[in-house]
């Protein structure tokens, strides 16, 4: 079955507003097993939205549409679907008492404007929503058309009880059944991951990458007849990849990096500590985002200038004279100090320069080194970063996070 | 000018991503004047694609294509673009230097798939984007595609530095010239601004308001026939709505608060040392989110145990034993410990309970200390806030810099 989504309104095709109302119908559509082919957004106009509902028809199975429907002079989704439709505009007698009683309920007085809310198209079936405007129906060609208000909630509350059942029914049967999962990966790009998992993905199983940036994550989604196929191939899928990425899997599902972090302190009874230069706080930030974190956070220390990094970590000035404040030394003692200091298990340190400025031939923009400081553990790298200022931050935290969760996990080079 | 927006991917259209891309984009374009008359999203499918690409050729005058650009199977942009325009695919070998280059300065071997990025439509130009992949323009008919990847930040940047230049440009000369101004608000809710500056905004001026968590965003819109009076009521307008929201309106355009307060600094010729507690490194980071912070910024300590208080920044276990952590008493040590030891001209600090739990009925989940102090001035506040971890920690972040700008500014209480 083949879905089409149209949102109408001024205020998502001028950018003012987020579209949640598709995003939310899209993914709730396509978890019911239904194909989103296309996401039509047009303004507040009878010609551009009629337009939209004779083309989108002429293609999908189904189409729902939200917003403009309303008392104000710019809902125009009725008179439009008329005009694509080719239906005249009738008092729909049942919705305007309902209208009424409401108004009554909440001794408000109806103007004739509010009962024009009650014409619909000829043939459109209510679909009653009690927060809200009511949604309608109309079944054209063998082709139903929901019509929902733009309000978000009402939005959700009509699919939840008119929309989705109407989907499941008409799939039974030939009904897909679908089964999906997010594999979060860091380290390798997103060509390498594909050649990787190429021969792990089954038949039947799709998957698509998005970019979040410095991670990629992998959706995959398996389709089938029989429920305990598809999910016995899903299982097998996502097994199989796992075993192909390896370590630079690092999560699923909600998983984010500093969490699967923390999860592997608190099963290690291991504590953490922060030293940080170039990346100026974010990963402080980043621990700490997690509720919980007081138990294995004990501290950080922003070291921006060498007088901060003498004082607050213990770093020689003799040091930073030899080696200079972004090398491997200085990260490494930065990594020692903030350990020693605090009783930790673990240090970490990062120094680098996170640009746009501040870079010479030598230690140019984006260099960065990160020390790990463990009982009997030393690692210290060199890395070479690319991006703006931002996204060296993030990535050199990045990087930082996923060097702890390694050496927990005891695969640290 | 009419634009159309299209978005390509299955994670948009599976609703697994928001569309911030034609959000952004559709704002962008709307401020510089022109129409944006549809958004279309479509899945990974050259067919779909192409039938999308003909479609808008045929009604808008510039269309705008995020996605589908890339090294992998499922970017298929290029190969449908091909087809819509009917012109072959051609290696683009500037671009494929570029690549090489880029490859070679990180030291990553560049495969037959990466080289695959080059080919595009022939009569393409080219777009660079030093932050990622680059995009593409094609004439056609009279009519311009802009091709972007579907990063975010890269569709910004390419539209700053490509789209929005080639807007302007086109428009001028067309009868209605447009001015529009982006107003940054923290503090009052929207219906108090909205209030506050309905006399301000004159006849033939647009006001809309945009929420970007924890602040408020105002994009004021002019539009005329004679350019000269357009940008007279424009001004006059941003000066009536500044007057009337004084001290809350902080930036302008693409400022940020962590940005102003850096400015006030370097203008003050002031220096700034952060304690946190409960933000767990968020200002530190944010302040070092700005190029050139290390002039200003000198150290910043994440705090979040008693015995880094007491260590770092010099709280006295006896203070601490007797107030608790969270307290007005240990938010203002926090404050003079970290300015003492830094000798900066400013110290912040903050405690709280970022939550979920660790709350109690004496101080509940989102109760945060800020203490700012300087030569002669000191300020401790109590505050509640609403909302989970991560907005709790926001809030608090953009509180303490809110106050550091007012200090800076004079006009603190």
């Amino acid at each position: 079955m083949n879905v089409e989504i149209i949102t109408i309104g001024n205020e998502v095709i001028s950018g003012h507003i987020v579209d949640r109302n598709a995003t939310f119908l899209a993914d709730a559509v396509s978890a019911e097993g239904a194909r989103v082919t296309r996401i039509v957004s047009a303004g507040d106009e009878v010609g551009a939205i009629a337009t939209v509902l004779r083309e989108a028809l002429a293609r999908a199975d189904l189409l729902v549409v939200t917003g403009g429907l309303g008392a104000t002079p710019d809902d125009l989704t009725v008179k439009a679907a008329s005009q694509a439709l080719g239906r005249s505009i009738i008092l729909h007698t049942a919705y305007l008492e309902t209208l009424r009683a409401k108004f009554k309920k909440f001794n408000l007085t109806i103007t004739t404007s509010d009962e024009q809310i009650a014409h619909l198209p000829e043939g459109a079936e209510l679909l009653p929503n009690p927060i809200g405007l009511c949604g309608f129906r109309i079944d054209e060609k063998g082709k139903a058309i929901f019509f929902f208000p733009g309000v978000h909630r009402e939005v959700k509350r009509l699919a939840e009880v008119a929309l989705l059942p109407f989907i499941r029914e008409r799939l039974q049967g030939e009904r897909e059944v679908v089964r999906s999962a997010l594999l979060k990966v860091f380290g390798p790009t997103e060509a390498q991951i594909k050649e990787t998992v190429q021969t792990a993905i089954g038949a039947g199983v799709e998957l698509a990458s998005l970019l979040s940036f410095p991670e990629i994550h992998l959706r995959v989604t398996a389709r089938g007849i029989d429920p305990q196929e598809v999910a016995a191939r899903m299982r097998q899928t996502e097994d199989a990849i796992a075993g192909s990425l390896g370590v630079y899997l690092f999560g699923r599902g909600d998983e984010v990096m500093e969490g699967v972090v923390g999860k592997l302190l608190v099963a290690k009874d291991a504590t953490i500590a922060v030293a940080e230069s170039c990346t100026g706080g974010l990963i402080s930030h980043r621990i700490t985002e997690i509720a919980g974190s007081s138990r294995y956070f004990l501290r950080g220390v922003v070291a921006y200038g060498n007088q901060a990094k003498e004082e607050l970590l213990g770093v020689s000035s003799a040091l930073l004279e030899k080696y200079g404040p972004v090398s491997k030394e200085t990260a490494e003692e930065m990594a020692r100090g903030v350990r020693a200091s605090s009783g930790t298990s673990i240090g970490i340190a990062t120094t680098g320069i996170a640009g746009p400025s501040g870079g010479t031939t030598e230690t140019p923009v984006g260099r960065v080194f990160i020390a790990l400081i463990a009982e009997s553990f030393r690692e210290v790298k060199q890395y070479d970063f690319f991006g703006d200022r931002h996204q060296v931050k993030l990535m050199a935290s990045e990087v930082a996070l996923d060097r702890v969760r390694r050496y927990l996990l005891g695969i640290a080079s």
